[in-house]
């Protein structure tokens, strides 16, 4: 049995709503961060979300989507949500996690995060660094939101389909638009045209109608 | 016929390390960051490495580590260096490479990079940030001495055997050495034994002693 550690507030979120995807059985335990479980189910760093299967565990939200994305790779009646390794399609895949991971989280939000909203728990303020921050984030979405009209507007993959990419951009649009980054001048100021703005937002509508992202948004 | 964009002196070192392990025949252009030839190769963010192989190509080193390795997978005569698709062993593998990236690469040594020694290139100084991202990365190298530690001493990944990850945590352990961090008693400090600290350095002259990194040293 699938055990998932960790709120659906944070980014666990990524990894609920690919389970609800997959519609595979799981345990779901509501963890906060550093809280006495996420310590527990996470000494190295006191984290969520943590993935328990059997004696298996791991974290890292993004790492835990690929893998439950290729541990159910041919689930019958659910399609693939990451191509095959080793095509040119895993590989756009890995790209597009990495950039959105490293730029978009690590460097953009979770900057917000320990420099500014936490006031202090993990970091010191450092309010240049969030300034920059915030419009290197704009730069990012602006990039993705190109590599999301290239790829014909309705999935980052393209003719693959929704993958778990989709749901790690989604996840990081809606942790910045909570903290009321993104909006449509800063985005427009990257170069984005009112066409990409559009497309922009109708996949966002789109993403968030799946019946699977509205049950993970239900969970505690 | 791969070509791989990008000198040897940055990132695309974990790429020409793995190149050189799998003994491909392959391409290099040495080219720099943010270089005429890099914007080029990247318009989106004028970053190395760039991987290109006929009409594909791709960015983030990481990224680019993961796609070869699966490529490559079962080549004749060379050992895999990444583990199959969908096992708790690439979940590990996984779980690995988006720590070393997003907490020890991004949050750790790239703030260093952009927010001091890049001499406000990129990025305002950020003196606060690059504080809490050296103590930071002190966390995570001390983190994955442990993981080294659990598996046996020999490679991140155990009885896997050599893996891209550990490409990038030995790429990201020269960086830091370069910029004067993970200095002996900032390890212990977070509480690394000496027996540790003596697989640590073990670990990673084993890693600099294997011929593809010494080959992939030589490169431009």
């Amino acid at each position: 049995m699938l055990r998932l550690v960790g709120a659906s507030a944070y980014r666990s979120f990524r990894n609920l709503w690919l389970l609800e995807e997959l519609g595979v059985a799981y345990e779901h335990f509501p963890s906060k961060p550093r809280s006495h479980e996420a310590q527990q189910h996470n000494p190295a760093f006191s984290k969520i979300p943590v993935l328990h299967e059997g004696d298996f565990s791991m974290y890292e939200s993004a790492a835990i989507n690929t893998y439950l994305a290729d541990k159910f790779r041919g689930r019958e009646g659910v399609p693939d949500f990451v191509p095959a390794a080793g095509t040119p399609s895993r590989g756009r895949y890995e790209q597009i996690v990495h950039t959105l991971q490293s730029e978009l989280d690590a460097q953009g939000l979770w900057i917000h995060r320990k420099h500014e909203a936490l006031k202090g728990l993990l970091a010191p303020a450092a309010p240049e660094a969030v300034a920059h921050a915030r419009s290197h984030a704009h730069k990012v979405v602006a990039v993705m939101t190109g590599v999301l009209h290239d790829a014909g507007g309705e999935h980052l993959l393209g003719d693959f389909g929704m993958s778990a990419a989709d749901m790690l951009f989604v996840h990081c649009l809606n942790w910045g638009e909570g903290i009321g980054w993104f909006q449509p001048f800063e985005l427009k100021e990257e170069g984005l045209s009112d066409t990409q703005m559009a497309e922009l937002k109708a996949y966002l509508a789109r993403c968030r109608a799946r019946p699977a992202y509205l049950r993970a948004k239900e969970l505690p």
